[in-house]
């Protein structure tokens, strides 16, 4: 094992983005992100299996810490407020809205990270809905739970991400989930 | 142009699915989907480009078939009854639940085929928001409404094709509207 690097996992991480939304997701190499690091090409390896695995590394820290706080939700909470705990937990988890932007830009600039984001949302979804399962909500109920929050989760990360900045992530969900009760209500 | 073969189209996505779902849609030719319905190669590309779009073109149907409903709604209807008209409308649509098996059975197996059915579903999710802006619904509100309904969409399909066959799709859909309704409402 090398010396230790302050901060070397940020540091690729900020580096990867902006040869990403320089050059392309698929014309950058490990060898430049380690160099626009300052870092070797072995510190990257110590931190991700490939060049892939730094977009993508947040979304399994983001569905642990979700399973965690809906399994951790008052026996009392029904399923929409545990569900409602998970999704805020996960809103103060990713502060960062300049990187959030950059990930999403290089995302949607290549087709195979597209999918790859939309599998890692289903698999998302399907963790969700086990969670709840394991709180003894029924099937139907899980599913629907599950579903609607990645689907309020999708849309206020969205707002977050192109609105002007004066309202934080936890506020957009906290918006969309009043918005999903007032529209399901048939206001 | 050859003769005219009587539902070819029909015969053709019958024998693709039984072959993709005998030896695998990779290892399955267009020629041998055309030699198991009885007919030539030329008459395949006459129906579809490739043998994917076997599996996929009943979904822009879909899509066209959700975003005139929507738009037909009366102005009176609330963007959720416009959504629940646009749901009842798809159910009723796809009514034979063995070739639906046969196909959802072929695409879970192929890691290609599923990611290509996630960008579908978004797609359709897309369109969906669109045909309510349309109507004059707010952002936020249309995109909830839209991401709710593929929400309550894939519930009623999953649940339809794995149930006992008692319940039809359209039963499916209202039962998870209903459940939605619930859910949100806290109970």
């Amino acid at each position: 094992m090398g010396r230790w690097e302050p901060n070397a996992r940020g540091r690729l991480q900020q580096a990867a983005l902006e040869l990403y939304g320089e050059r392309g997701f698929d014309q950058t190499t490990v060898a430049e992100i380690a160099q626009r690091a300052g870092l070797t090409e072995r510190t990257f390896f110590r931190h991700f299996s490939d060049k892939r695995e730094v977009l993508f590394t947040g979304t399994e820290t983001l569905q642990d810490l979700l399973v965690r706080t809906v399994a951790e939700a008052p026996d009392s909470a029904a399923p929409i407020e545990a569900a409602a705990a998970a999704l805020t937990a996960i809103g103060g988890a990713i502060p960062d809205r300049e990187l959030a932007r950059q990930r999403q830009a290089v995302i949607e600039a290549n087709a195979e990270l597209r999918e790859r984001e939309l599998i890692k949302l289903a698999s998302l979804g399907s963790a969700f809905a086990g969670a709840l399962r394991e709180r003894g909500v029924a099937d139907l109920t899980a599913s629907l739970t599950a579903e609607a929050g990645i689907a309020v989760f999708r849309v206020a990360f969205e707002r977050w991400l192109t609105g002007d900045g004066r309202t934080d992530l936890t506020g957009h969900i906290q918006e969309s989930l009043d918005e999903l009760r007032a529209v399901t209500a048939g206001r």
